[in-house]
Protein backbone atom coordinates (compact mmCIF):
# COMPACT_ATOMS: atom_id res chain seq x y z
CA UNK A 1 0.00 0.00 0.00
CA UNK A 2 0.98 3.54 -0.67
CA UNK A 3 0.62 6.62 1.12
CA UNK A 4 1.51 9.92 -0.44
CA UNK A 5 1.73 13.14 1.73
CA UNK A 6 1.44 16.89 0.06
CA UNK A 7 2.79 18.95 2.73
CA UNK A 8 4.74 22.09 2.96
CA UNK A 9 6.26 20.01 5.88
CA UNK A 10 7.57 16.49 4.55
CA UNK A 11 10.19 16.53 7.72
CA UNK A 12 7.45 16.20 10.01
CA UNK A 13 6.54 13.34 8.39
CA UNK A 14 9.12 11.00 7.62
CA UNK A 15 10.26 9.95 11.35
CA UNK A 16 7.19 8.33 11.71
CA UNK A 17 7.98 5.70 9.25
CA UNK A 18 11.67 5.50 10.65
CA UNK A 19 10.92 3.91 13.95
CA UNK A 20 8.68 1.65 15.73
CA UNK A 21 5.94 -1.06 14.14
CA UNK A 22 5.50 1.83 11.10
CA UNK A 23 9.43 1.44 10.66
CA UNK A 24 9.32 -1.99 10.15
CA UNK A 25 6.54 -2.07 7.56
CA UNK A 26 7.94 0.45 5.63
CA UNK A 27 11.68 -1.32 6.02
CA UNK A 28 9.59 -4.49 5.02
CA UNK A 29 7.96 -2.55 1.78
CA UNK A 30 4.47 -3.27 2.95
CA UNK A 31 3.59 0.54 3.00
CA UNK A 32 5.62 2.62 0.80
CA UNK A 33 5.71 6.64 1.77
CA UNK A 34 6.04 8.92 -0.54
CA UNK A 35 6.51 13.22 0.70
CA UNK A 36 5.46 15.73 -2.03
CA UNK A 37 6.45 19.12 -0.64
CA UNK A 38 3.26 21.41 -2.08
CA UNK A 39 5.93 24.09 -2.26
CA UNK A 40 8.06 22.57 -5.09
CA UNK A 41 5.31 23.22 -7.06
CA UNK A 42 5.22 27.45 -6.77
CA UNK A 43 5.38 28.92 -9.78
CA UNK A 44 6.46 32.62 -8.52
CA UNK A 45 10.03 33.96 -8.17
CA UNK A 46 9.85 33.39 -3.64
CA UNK A 47 8.36 30.28 -4.10
CA UNK A 48 4.88 31.66 -2.09
CA UNK A 49 2.58 29.13 -1.52
CA UNK A 50 0.16 31.15 0.54
CA UNK A 51 -2.45 33.45 -0.79
CA UNK A 52 -4.91 36.32 0.87
CA UNK A 53 -8.85 35.62 1.47
CA UNK A 54 -11.38 37.20 -0.40
CA UNK A 55 -13.34 39.25 1.19
CA UNK A 56 -10.83 40.09 3.68
CA UNK A 57 -10.62 38.36 6.91
CA UNK A 58 -7.31 37.55 9.31
CA UNK A 59 -4.76 34.72 8.11
CA UNK A 60 -4.27 33.12 4.52
CA UNK A 61 -5.00 29.99 2.52
CA UNK A 62 -2.71 27.70 0.80
CA UNK A 63 -2.75 28.72 -2.77
CA UNK A 64 -5.37 26.62 -4.85
CA UNK A 65 -3.13 27.00 -8.12
CA UNK A 66 -0.40 25.97 -6.47
CA UNK A 67 -2.36 22.99 -4.87
CA UNK A 68 -3.90 22.22 -8.32
CA UNK A 69 -0.06 21.87 -9.70
CA UNK A 70 0.79 19.52 -7.28
CA UNK A 71 -2.39 17.54 -7.16
CA UNK A 72 -1.48 16.33 -11.29
CA UNK A 73 0.72 14.09 -9.14
CA UNK A 74 -2.31 12.41 -7.73
CA UNK A 75 -5.21 12.00 -10.10
CA UNK A 76 -4.96 8.10 -10.33
CA UNK A 77 -5.19 7.79 -6.15
CA UNK A 78 -8.07 7.93 -3.13
CA UNK A 79 -7.86 12.42 -2.27
CA UNK A 80 -7.82 12.62 0.82
CA UNK A 81 -8.51 16.47 2.71
CA UNK A 82 -7.56 17.01 6.45
CA UNK A 83 -9.85 19.71 7.37
CA UNK A 84 -11.77 20.54 10.59
CA UNK A 85 -14.88 20.00 8.50
CA UNK A 86 -14.60 16.53 7.47
CA UNK A 87 -16.11 13.55 8.44
CA UNK A 88 -15.10 12.44 11.71
CA UNK A 89 -12.35 9.55 11.27
CA UNK A 90 -13.10 6.41 12.60
CA UNK A 91 -12.24 2.60 12.97
CA UNK A 92 -14.60 1.44 10.36
CA UNK A 93 -12.80 4.28 7.98
CA UNK A 94 -9.23 2.75 8.61
CA UNK A 95 -10.95 -0.72 7.88
CA UNK A 96 -12.34 0.14 4.83
CA UNK A 97 -9.23 2.37 3.27
CA UNK A 98 -6.86 -0.12 4.41
CA UNK A 99 -8.52 -1.85 0.42
CA UNK A 100 -7.21 0.84 -1.20
CA UNK A 101 -3.68 0.80 -2.67
CA UNK A 102 -2.59 4.41 -2.84
CA UNK A 103 -4.26 7.06 -0.67
CA UNK A 104 -3.24 11.10 -0.88
CA UNK A 105 -3.19 13.13 2.08
CA UNK A 106 -3.27 16.74 1.40
CA UNK A 107 -2.15 18.61 4.64
CA UNK A 108 -3.66 21.80 5.15
CA UNK A 109 -1.63 24.84 7.11
CA UNK A 110 -2.37 28.33 7.53
CA UNK A 111 -6.30 28.90 7.91
CA UNK A 112 -7.34 26.39 5.52
CA UNK A 113 -7.96 25.45 1.94
CA UNK A 114 -9.77 27.46 -0.75
CA UNK A 115 -13.07 25.53 -0.98
CA UNK A 116 -12.66 25.31 -5.04
CA UNK A 117 -9.90 22.89 -4.48
CA UNK A 118 -11.67 21.02 -1.84
CA UNK A 119 -14.24 20.53 -4.63
CA UNK A 120 -12.42 20.15 -7.68
CA UNK A 121 -9.93 17.44 -5.97
CA UNK A 122 -11.16 15.72 -3.14
CA UNK A 123 -12.23 12.22 -2.68
CA UNK A 124 -13.36 12.58 0.60
CA UNK A 125 -12.43 14.73 3.53
CA UNK A 126 -11.35 13.91 6.88
CA UNK A 127 -11.21 15.38 10.60
CA UNK A 128 -9.47 13.46 13.30
CA UNK A 129 -11.54 15.21 16.08
CA UNK A 130 -12.83 18.54 17.74
CA UNK A 131 -9.90 20.43 18.17
CA UNK A 132 -7.17 22.60 15.84
CA UNK A 133 -4.21 21.64 14.98
CA UNK A 134 -1.33 24.02 13.18
CA UNK A 135 -1.51 21.88 9.94
CA UNK A 136 -3.00 18.16 8.65
CA UNK A 137 0.71 16.46 9.39
CA UNK A 138 -0.37 14.96 12.62
CA UNK A 139 -3.91 14.01 11.05
CA UNK A 140 -2.94 12.61 8.16
CA UNK A 141 0.14 10.39 10.48
CA UNK A 142 -3.00 9.47 12.95
CA UNK A 143 -4.64 7.80 9.19
CA UNK A 144 -1.57 6.47 7.67
CA UNK A 145 -1.07 4.90 11.28
CA UNK A 146 -4.27 3.31 12.10
CA UNK A 147 -5.22 2.32 8.48
CA UNK A 148 -2.02 0.94 7.56
CA UNK A 149 -2.62 -1.38 10.97
CA UNK A 150 -5.24 -3.19 9.30
CA UNK A 151 -2.58 -4.79 6.50
CA UNK A 152 -1.55 -8.12 7.21
CA UNK A 153 1.99 -8.28 8.42
CA UNK A 154 2.08 -4.99 9.73
CA UNK A 155 1.48 -5.86 12.98
CA UNK A 156 4.12 -8.27 14.99
CA UNK A 157 3.62 -10.74 17.47
CA UNK A 158 4.16 -8.58 20.18
CA UNK A 159 0.68 -6.57 18.61
CA UNK A 160 -2.71 -7.64 18.13
CA UNK A 161 -6.07 -6.11 16.54
CA UNK A 162 -8.30 -8.56 18.15
CA UNK A 163 -9.84 -7.31 21.75
CA UNK A 164 -8.66 -3.86 21.46
CA UNK A 165 -10.94 -0.72 21.97
CA UNK A 166 -13.07 0.02 19.08
CA UNK A 167 -12.73 -3.02 17.07
CA UNK A 168 -15.70 -4.13 18.59
CA UNK A 169 -17.35 -0.75 19.12
CA UNK A 170 -16.38 -1.64 23.00
CA UNK A 171 -13.71 -0.47 25.08
CA UNK A 172 -11.08 -2.67 26.19
CA UNK A 173 -11.72 -4.26 29.46
CA UNK A 174 -8.38 -3.42 32.06
CA UNK A 175 -5.39 -5.32 31.77
CA UNK A 176 -2.94 -6.35 34.05
CA UNK A 177 0.98 -7.33 33.79
CA UNK A 178 2.10 -10.12 35.47
CA UNK A 179 5.05 -7.69 36.76
CA UNK A 180 6.76 -9.15 39.92
CA UNK A 181 8.49 -6.08 40.42
CA UNK A 182 5.19 -4.00 41.04
CA UNK A 183 3.61 -6.74 42.83
CA UNK A 184 6.73 -6.61 45.36
CA UNK A 185 6.46 -2.36 45.90
CA UNK A 186 2.84 -2.24 45.44
CA UNK A 187 1.50 -5.66 47.80
CA UNK A 188 -2.03 -4.42 48.09
CA UNK A 189 -2.56 -3.48 44.93
CA UNK A 190 -3.01 -6.71 43.10
CA UNK A 191 -4.67 -7.38 39.61
CA UNK A 192 -8.66 -8.73 39.84
CA UNK A 193 -8.64 -12.27 41.70
CA UNK A 194 -10.28 -13.65 38.74
CA UNK A 195 -7.93 -12.95 36.66
CA UNK A 196 -5.51 -14.51 38.74
CA UNK A 197 -7.04 -17.54 39.08
CA UNK A 198 -6.66 -18.45 35.09
CA UNK A 199 -9.33 -20.08 34.44
CA UNK A 200 -10.07 -18.67 30.89
CA UNK A 201 -13.67 -19.12 30.44
CA UNK A 202 -14.25 -17.10 33.38
CA UNK A 203 -12.15 -14.19 32.35
CA UNK A 204 -12.90 -13.89 28.77
CA UNK A 205 -16.54 -13.78 30.42
CA UNK A 206 -15.64 -11.00 33.03
CA UNK A 207 -13.59 -9.20 30.19
CA UNK A 208 -16.65 -8.66 27.93
CA UNK A 209 -19.03 -7.97 31.08
CA UNK A 210 -16.35 -5.27 32.27
CA UNK A 211 -16.00 -4.07 28.42
CA UNK A 212 -19.32 -3.67 28.27
CA UNK A 213 -19.77 -1.73 31.72
CA UNK A 214 -16.56 0.69 31.42
CA UNK A 215 -18.38 1.14 27.58
CA UNK A 216 -21.64 2.00 29.32
CA UNK A 217 -20.19 4.34 32.08
CA UNK A 218 -17.20 6.21 29.84
CA UNK A 219 -18.92 6.25 26.38
CA UNK A 220 -22.45 5.76 26.70
CA UNK A 221 -22.41 7.35 22.63
CA UNK A 222 -20.59 3.96 21.83
CA UNK A 223 -22.85 2.04 24.50
CA UNK A 224 -25.78 3.30 22.31
CA UNK A 225 -24.18 2.71 18.63
CA UNK A 226 -23.53 -0.83 19.37
CA UNK A 227 -26.98 -1.81 20.98
CA UNK A 228 -28.64 -0.61 17.89
CA UNK A 229 -26.32 -3.26 16.13
CA UNK A 230 -27.62 -5.69 18.05
CA UNK B 1 4.98 26.48 29.08
CA UNK B 2 6.75 23.00 29.61
CA UNK B 3 5.81 19.49 27.59
CA UNK B 4 7.51 16.06 28.81
CA UNK B 5 6.89 13.35 26.57
CA UNK B 6 7.09 9.37 27.99
CA UNK B 7 7.58 7.43 25.34
CA UNK B 8 9.66 4.37 24.04
CA UNK B 9 10.08 6.24 20.32
CA UNK B 10 11.80 9.93 21.54
CA UNK B 11 12.43 10.22 17.46
CA UNK B 12 8.97 10.46 17.03
CA UNK B 13 8.47 13.60 19.26
CA UNK B 14 11.17 15.68 18.43
CA UNK B 15 11.23 16.49 15.00
CA UNK B 16 7.69 17.95 15.59
CA UNK B 17 9.01 20.75 17.44
CA UNK B 18 11.62 21.44 14.25
CA UNK B 19 9.63 22.98 12.08
CA UNK B 20 6.76 24.94 11.49
CA UNK B 21 4.97 27.24 14.27
CA UNK B 22 5.64 24.55 16.82
CA UNK B 23 9.50 25.14 15.72
CA UNK B 24 9.30 28.84 16.44
CA UNK B 25 7.58 28.35 19.48
CA UNK B 26 10.24 25.98 20.61
CA UNK B 27 13.26 28.09 19.22
CA UNK B 28 11.25 31.10 20.98
CA UNK B 29 11.62 29.29 24.41
CA UNK B 30 7.66 29.86 24.74
CA UNK B 31 7.38 25.88 25.26
CA UNK B 32 9.94 23.75 26.60
CA UNK B 33 10.03 20.15 25.45
CA UNK B 34 11.59 17.01 27.07
CA UNK B 35 11.38 13.41 25.99
CA UNK B 36 11.63 11.00 28.62
CA UNK B 37 12.66 7.51 27.30
CA UNK B 38 10.55 4.83 29.34
CA UNK B 39 13.84 2.59 28.60
CA UNK B 40 16.00 4.16 30.22
CA UNK B 41 13.85 3.10 34.07
CA UNK B 42 14.00 -0.62 33.06
CA UNK B 43 16.42 -2.20 35.95
CA UNK B 44 16.55 -5.44 33.94
CA UNK B 45 19.78 -6.76 32.26
CA UNK B 46 17.59 -6.99 28.83
CA UNK B 47 16.05 -2.94 29.24
CA UNK B 48 13.05 -5.38 28.75
CA UNK B 49 10.04 -3.17 29.15
CA UNK B 50 6.89 -5.11 28.59
CA UNK B 51 5.51 -8.00 29.88
CA UNK B 52 2.78 -10.66 29.67
CA UNK B 53 -0.66 -10.12 30.30
CA UNK B 54 -2.11 -11.17 33.97
CA UNK B 55 -5.36 -14.29 33.07
CA UNK B 56 -3.91 -15.11 29.29
CA UNK B 57 -4.71 -12.72 26.73
CA UNK B 58 -2.64 -11.38 23.31
CA UNK B 59 -0.05 -8.88 23.46
CA UNK B 60 2.14 -7.34 25.77
CA UNK B 61 1.90 -4.22 28.24
CA UNK B 62 3.99 -2.02 29.06
CA UNK B 63 5.78 -3.08 32.64
CA UNK B 64 4.28 -0.99 35.34
CA UNK B 65 7.27 -0.99 37.44
CA UNK B 66 9.33 0.31 34.63
CA UNK B 67 6.43 2.93 34.03
CA UNK B 68 6.51 3.80 37.93
CA UNK B 69 10.49 4.27 38.08
CA UNK B 70 9.72 6.59 35.19
CA UNK B 71 7.01 8.43 36.11
CA UNK B 72 9.16 9.63 39.87
CA UNK B 73 10.32 12.56 36.91
CA UNK B 74 6.44 13.72 36.97
CA UNK B 75 5.36 13.93 40.38
CA UNK B 76 4.83 17.87 39.90
CA UNK B 77 3.10 18.02 36.74
CA UNK B 78 -0.09 17.27 35.24
CA UNK B 79 0.11 13.57 33.95
CA UNK B 80 -2.25 12.85 31.33
CA UNK B 81 -2.04 9.22 29.50
CA UNK B 82 -3.02 8.75 26.43
CA UNK B 83 -5.72 5.51 26.08
CA UNK B 84 -8.63 4.75 23.86
CA UNK B 85 -10.72 4.79 26.99
CA UNK B 86 -10.39 8.21 27.98
CA UNK B 87 -12.52 10.90 28.01
CA UNK B 88 -12.27 12.74 24.05
CA UNK B 89 -10.03 15.36 23.73
CA UNK B 90 -11.54 18.55 22.12
CA UNK B 91 -11.02 22.44 21.75
CA UNK B 92 -12.07 23.11 25.07
CA UNK B 93 -9.29 20.74 26.68
CA UNK B 94 -7.03 22.30 24.71
CA UNK B 95 -7.59 25.74 26.29
CA UNK B 96 -8.20 24.78 29.48
CA UNK B 97 -5.06 23.04 29.78
CA UNK B 98 -2.82 26.04 28.15
CA UNK B 99 -3.51 27.21 31.24
CA UNK B 100 -1.10 25.13 33.32
CA UNK B 101 2.75 25.24 33.88
CA UNK B 102 3.97 21.67 33.21
CA UNK B 103 1.86 19.17 31.30
CA UNK B 104 3.34 15.60 31.13
CA UNK B 105 2.28 12.82 28.25
CA UNK B 106 2.61 8.97 28.82
CA UNK B 107 2.37 7.46 25.43
CA UNK B 108 1.61 3.66 25.56
CA UNK B 109 2.55 1.00 23.46
CA UNK B 110 1.99 -2.47 22.70
CA UNK B 111 -1.51 -3.39 24.29
CA UNK B 112 -1.39 -0.62 26.42
CA UNK B 113 -1.22 0.53 30.43
CA UNK B 114 -1.41 -2.15 33.37
CA UNK B 115 -4.67 -0.34 34.89
CA UNK B 116 -3.09 0.00 37.87
CA UNK B 117 -0.48 2.26 37.20
CA UNK B 118 -3.57 4.47 35.54
CA UNK B 119 -5.37 4.65 39.11
CA UNK B 120 -1.58 5.31 40.41
CA UNK B 121 -0.69 8.35 38.45
CA UNK B 122 -2.88 9.67 35.76
CA UNK B 123 -4.27 13.03 36.19
CA UNK B 124 -6.48 12.84 32.80
CA UNK B 125 -7.05 10.00 30.51
CA UNK B 126 -7.60 11.13 27.00
CA UNK B 127 -8.44 9.60 23.82
CA UNK B 128 -7.81 11.97 20.29
CA UNK B 129 -10.37 9.63 18.71
CA UNK B 130 -12.74 6.46 17.72
CA UNK B 131 -9.61 4.96 16.26
CA UNK B 132 -6.33 2.22 16.68
CA UNK B 133 -2.76 3.90 16.80
CA UNK B 134 0.33 2.13 17.17
CA UNK B 135 1.22 4.04 20.46
CA UNK B 136 0.15 7.39 22.19
CA UNK B 137 3.17 9.75 20.64
CA UNK B 138 1.05 10.89 18.09
CA UNK B 139 -1.85 11.76 19.89
CA UNK B 140 -0.09 13.47 22.54
CA UNK B 141 1.45 15.25 19.56
CA UNK B 142 -1.86 16.80 18.39
CA UNK B 143 -2.74 17.54 22.14
CA UNK B 144 0.07 19.46 22.77
CA UNK B 145 0.20 21.32 19.22
CA UNK B 146 -3.27 21.78 20.19
CA UNK B 147 -2.99 23.26 23.75
CA UNK B 148 0.11 25.39 22.92
CA UNK B 149 -1.70 27.09 19.99
CA UNK B 150 -3.50 29.01 23.07
CA UNK B 151 -0.83 30.54 24.29
CA UNK B 152 -0.24 33.70 23.69
CA UNK B 153 2.92 35.03 20.71
CA UNK B 154 2.70 30.83 19.61
CA UNK B 155 0.56 32.15 16.44
CA UNK B 156 2.46 34.37 13.87
CA UNK B 157 0.45 37.06 12.17
CA UNK B 158 -0.60 34.63 9.44
CA UNK B 159 -2.25 32.90 11.25
CA UNK B 160 -5.09 33.17 13.55
CA UNK B 161 -7.64 31.61 16.29
CA UNK B 162 -10.41 33.96 15.56
CA UNK B 163 -12.90 32.71 13.65
CA UNK B 164 -11.24 28.97 13.43
CA UNK B 165 -13.49 25.97 13.33
CA UNK B 166 -14.96 24.89 16.65
CA UNK B 167 -13.67 28.28 18.34
CA UNK B 168 -16.95 29.13 18.59
CA UNK B 169 -18.93 25.58 18.21
CA UNK B 170 -19.34 26.15 14.52
CA UNK B 171 -17.23 24.83 11.55
CA UNK B 172 -15.89 27.91 9.62
CA UNK B 173 -17.36 29.03 6.47
CA UNK B 174 -16.19 28.26 3.06
CA UNK B 175 -13.03 30.44 2.26
CA UNK B 176 -11.88 31.90 -0.94
CA UNK B 177 -8.27 32.96 -1.68
CA UNK B 178 -7.83 35.68 -4.35
CA UNK B 179 -5.50 33.80 -6.22
CA UNK B 180 -5.59 35.32 -10.09
CA UNK B 181 -3.94 32.40 -11.65
CA UNK B 182 -6.57 29.66 -10.35
CA UNK B 183 -9.27 32.38 -11.57
CA UNK B 184 -7.68 32.40 -14.73
CA UNK B 185 -7.17 28.58 -15.20
CA UNK B 186 -11.03 28.18 -13.85
CA UNK B 187 -12.60 30.99 -14.73
CA UNK B 188 -16.49 29.65 -14.35
CA UNK B 189 -15.51 28.62 -10.72
CA UNK B 190 -15.10 31.92 -9.46
CA UNK B 191 -15.95 32.46 -5.41
CA UNK B 192 -19.44 33.56 -3.63
CA UNK B 193 -20.11 36.87 -5.22
CA UNK B 194 -20.89 38.38 -2.17
CA UNK B 195 -17.09 37.64 -0.86
CA UNK B 196 -16.15 40.03 -4.73
CA UNK B 197 -17.87 42.67 -3.68
CA UNK B 198 -16.25 43.79 -0.47
CA UNK B 199 -18.92 44.64 1.99
CA UNK B 200 -17.48 44.20 5.12
CA UNK B 201 -20.46 43.65 7.10
CA UNK B 202 -22.70 41.83 4.50
CA UNK B 203 -19.48 39.00 4.57
CA UNK B 204 -19.44 38.71 8.19
CA UNK B 205 -23.28 38.19 8.09
CA UNK B 206 -23.28 35.91 5.34
CA UNK B 207 -20.15 33.95 7.23
CA UNK B 208 -21.85 33.63 10.03
CA UNK B 209 -24.98 31.91 7.96
CA UNK B 210 -23.13 29.43 6.09
CA UNK B 211 -20.59 28.30 9.52
CA UNK B 212 -23.97 27.85 10.91
CA UNK B 213 -25.46 25.86 8.03
CA UNK B 214 -22.33 23.77 7.28
CA UNK B 215 -22.77 22.84 10.84
CA UNK B 216 -25.87 21.85 11.00
CA UNK B 217 -25.31 19.80 8.02
CA UNK B 218 -22.14 18.27 8.40
CA UNK B 219 -22.03 18.05 12.44
CA UNK B 220 -25.38 18.15 13.78
CA UNK B 221 -24.26 16.72 17.03
CA UNK B 222 -22.03 20.41 17.68
CA UNK B 223 -24.68 21.91 16.06
CA UNK B 224 -27.05 21.01 18.94
CA UNK B 225 -24.99 21.21 21.62
CA UNK B 226 -24.78 25.18 20.48
CA UNK B 227 -28.45 25.14 20.23
CA UNK B 228 -28.40 24.60 24.03
CA UNK B 229 -25.70 26.77 24.80
CA UNK B 230 -27.52 29.76 23.47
Amino acid sequence: MKFSFFTLFPQLIQPYFQQSIMGNAHKKGIIEVNCINIRDFATNKYKKVDDTLTGGGAGMLLNPFVLHCALQQALDTRIIFLSPCGAKFTQQDAKRLSQYQHISFVCGRYEGFDERIIELYATEIFSIGDFILSGGELAALCMADSIARNLASVLGSEESLQGESFESNLLEAPNFTKSKDFDKNFPNFLPTSEYLKGNHAIIVDLKFKMSKMKTQYFRPDLFQSLARIQ
